[in-house]
């Protein structure tokens, strides 16, 4: 069809519909219907548009995550996490399709689990009687689970097998996010118990979180990482790249935070999204601003790198709830979160747990903290079943997860060989080097 | 005039018009005529949105293209290749304003050319009558004509002069492509005949690689690309850039194909745009998963370039039709246009067209399979008509980019001196070195 | 709260409102008061829209300059480069929260100086009655705000310390800047008095180039910069990366521009947000082939830092006054700007000014011409109280600036040790490099 042609009519459309009460004898009650249709309509718009343009925002924090880890590798497994981020968010929305979003919002009202299993439909036969489009909530849920594997790559990157971890990141996003989602966004167990995660503090960022916590200690530390009671510091190869990743993340996450409202058909709605955007922003730059006090004090240098995570946990911090919190409150939950994350840092290494980026204080920590904390900030909000939820996203995700991670070790292995680690992934997987002109 | 101010003045005009009908004795008719102004307007500005949005994601996709190429050229070209993009969209910028737009929309229908030729209004005297601002569909066919260009300035990287290549983007911005686009969507001859190609896989991909395939077989390979038989790789320089712009290009896309749809004023057409997002989603998916898969089983290492060309051939592929298929469909639809793609490296190689950046497959390949396909996905369409419209985009691109180029070669050349080769273009043409800290 | 439960909640609201007039008695008068609230709430929604997409694309404009200014430093103070912008950002959003929102829109009309001081309020008591949301409001102009702090961020780049830069920082997006924008933009006396500057080429751009001159000024050049009368050049250390700087400034402006239109609850309003996407690109098209070929014919190399100068030149210019120029005039303004900004860079060596990215030509320089042509492009503003207003931002911003700075110099001290120039701000004051794997 021509360009010019689909416009005429889908204009001559919206003026039949809207000339039906004029055509006929003018009649309050058709004029009634009328108003009352395009009300609906409206807000159909409104509803499914907040989804799409949320969606695109947080399907570009994919590009996040890959320029962050890219830039916090080092060169020689810098092609190797390009591959990793392209691919997980592939498999993420080929498996979100196939069966985690019918996991995730089919389960019935106060369940465990849903037993509605199978593939979305989007064309004829989808379901749009609930006020939006089922194709753009799809979409928008579907990036949130490619977050949650995003969160996982980087922590294990340099030493795990790329089809491996792709095997986990399908169980993860097909099956164990999904299921975690529907206890609170699939009205689930743990909303019918009153618990709140507004854009997935919890749900989202300590699920990659754990996922990624119980990977990095069943697959071990990176060669050398951890030598005769030394850390040995491993610097990422691109600080530019890793400064880009964390801007696109703070950038996405206005979808994130923002179009997790489900709605902008109403003042109140539209209001809260602004909120949502002030908040989240907020508690970013609380969280940055928290990250280079602290690392000036204590280290004598302003850690480009904490700054980074910093902004990030901030952002993770304030995700479970966004809208109640005052300006004030956000700041503190912002820089809160970022202080947690940068304490995590050294207790990692204590335990020898090998956190390439930072993704277990950023994402796991800040996530339970930004969880706990929403019974401060809204006071609708218990603090027990805000714990009760954390623990059981974390038992339940630390069990599946490492029934799998082993599951994968024990049968096709998880790490690659000393040698392959030591030449680098990229060359021993991926065959193209990421700077070869650069790197001896 | 200030910010405050002119809300004011906006906001009292709304409850002005709202108000009409309250301020005069109450009458239906006239709130009837109210009900039918507010719902033209509606449809009016949620048009013009879904085009202004739609335009910026595309217009993004430049960055893309600029940097996919940045990374797959040698360091000493870097600079060129991103000057040669930022030019070439300033170039299409002016020739679709002075000329392209005209050529392309004011076309009569059903015939092969329009001869209303000039320059675009968008002020006083601006028709925008269709049912949305004409400048924001300016704005929008603007872009698409952009990524036509892009497309071009990849194959021909690291040899072309950068002057002739700019004038050879004026022609194909300024007139190639709008007479192609004109045939389809400004209701011209193949719109008449039944030809379906709803964003672009052939007016604007296959376009783009017609004139991308001609100009690579008369300037030549690079210099030593084809040496004794052999084809000697040339490492791009920086794999996490590509990656950056395949994550830029899939991003742009939801805009390039969602605001295809061209209007989101009705619950059917936003619900059209929702569904495109995740056609669009799930063909790229499939696409990166093809040729992961296949590279693994072929070559025995995943390689990252082809997962990324992969994704953006699945992107390719689906463009013509993103609507209609299912899911199922989609994911077909992705991986077999990346599947194409893959299998059209080493036969370009054997001819020895040297495509620096792989876009003859992408766009080219996976554009034709993407046109010809829709028989399939869409079956109000004829594959016969398809193969008419493919084969004459063939013929006109191939025979019009043939004379300007050669034109071109035998006026102020096209090709670099092979000195001017071996050092580069950076320091040849462009005198400022991409990383001159980085290399030799 | 669970996802489902929230979407329901939200949409039988809005068919509640709907269906009032229909529950009752059916009577002319409630349905016409309904059919001016359905009005008044979708004008509402679309202004608060608008102000949250233009919002986010400013946003991501920081992300612009961050890549931009990493891109044109060399490596040994890349880090850093980073740390700053995005450490500004996190500034900015505290202190226009704190302090600069009110100042800038708490003024009284036609005043000098706001009295009204304090933190802006976003939940309950926030005032929604402009006809958008307060809070969307306060998120679009504190991204302008932070533009303002980017500007510095650049041209002092490599010798200036990190903490004085980030008080002085506060200090601008604090008190400077605000006060200048409530001149305008608050109704104060600029706006009173005619003065007219659509977007802030002036409140914005020259702004924060009149404090990145003096800065530049007070601070000195870099070591070795001007020796002996030579001016050494002191190439960036990534080309690419600036170039995706510009491309993402370039995307962000039709935010920063487009959205200071204000609404778009209107025919009129959307479409003067769609001809200012226009005459915005058409602007910066205008700016990147001036650059290309005045560079070609005065230095006989294409100058890529020129033309992505240019393309930010252009943008400049254009934006005091995006709305009202014709096609025509948005290519003059945009080319002359670039121009001028070009024939400024030797002026600025020749005074030994060091501006390491070139933003005094680009942001200052255009910034003024951009605000003096409006009495050109648009017929309603006269050219003496532009003038007047362009004295007046200068005289306040260099004033307020130099004491700033000054400040900080006998005090804490602005400019790092020689050692540590020549080390380089990333090892001396970072600890991080930026690339350490690629440099010796």
């Amino acid at each position: 069809m021509s360009k010019f042609k689909k416009i005429a009519a889908g204009f001559s459309f919206a003026l039949l519909m809207a000339g039906t009460a004029h055509a006929e004898t003018l009649d309050l009650e058709a004029l009634n219907a009328l108003v009352n249709a395009n009300a609906e309509q409206d807000s159909y718009i409104f509803g499914t548009l907040l989804f799409l343009i949320g969606g695109f925002l947080v399907m570009w924090m994919a590009a996040g995550f890959a320029m962050l880890e890219a830039g916090l590798v080092r060169s020689k497994n810098v092609s190797m996490q390009c591959l990793k981020n392209i691919s997980l968010y592939a498999v993420a929305g080929i498996m979100f399709w196939v069966v985690g979003y019918s996991l995730a919002y089919g389960i019935t009202e106060g369940a465990f689990i849903s037993t509605a299993i199978g593939p979305q439909v989007f064309g004829a036969g989808a379901d749009n009687s609930a006020g939006y489009s089922a194709a753009s909530d799809w979409f928008f849920q579907m990036v949130f689970c490619a977050t949650t594997a995003s969160i996982v790559s980087g922590t294990l990157a340099e030493r795990i097998k790329f089809w491996p971890f792709l095997m986990f990141t399908a169980v993860l996003t097909g099956f164990i996010y999904p299921i975690v989602a529907s206890w609170e966004w699939g009205t689930g167990w743990l909303d019918a118990g009153g618990f709140s995660d507004f854009a997935g503090s919890s749900l989202v960022h300590s699920t990659g979180g754990w996922a990624a916590l119980v990977g990095a200690i069943i697959l071990g530390a990176r060669k050398g990482k951890y030598e005769n009671g030394r850390v040995n510091p491993m610097p990422g190869s691109s600080m530019p790249l890793a400064t880009l990743g964390v801007f696109i993340l703070w950038f996405g996450w206005f979808g994130f935070n923002g179009a997790s409202q489900l709605a902008m058909g109403t003042i109140e709605d539209v209001t809260a999204v602004s909120k949502i955007f002030v908040n989240t922003n907020l508690a970013a730059c609380a969280g940055v601003v928290t990250a280079i006090v602290y690392t000036q004090i204590r280290y004598k240098k302003i850690d480009l790198t904490m700054a980074l995570n910093g902004a990030l946990a901030g952002l993770v911090a304030i995700t479970a709830e966004p809208l109640e919190p005052t300006a004030v409150q956000s700041l503190i939950v912002g820089g809160a979160g970022s202080l947690l994350a940068m304490l995590t840092v050294p207790l990692l290494d204590k335990f020898k747990i090998d956190d390439v980026v930072g993704a277990i204080p950023v994402h796991l920590v800040a996530g339970i903290f930004g969880t706990l904390v929403v019974a401060w900030t809204n006071t609708s909000v218990g603090f027990g079943i805000q714990l009760k939820g954390v623990l059981a996203i974390a038992v339940f995700t630390c069990v599946t997860s490492a029934i799998v991670w082993l599951a994968l070790k024990y049968t096709v292995g998880i790490r690659v060989s000393p040698e392959d680690e030591d030449i680098g992934l990229d060359q021993a997987e991926v065959g193209v080097a990421s700077y070869p002109e650069f790197t001896a």
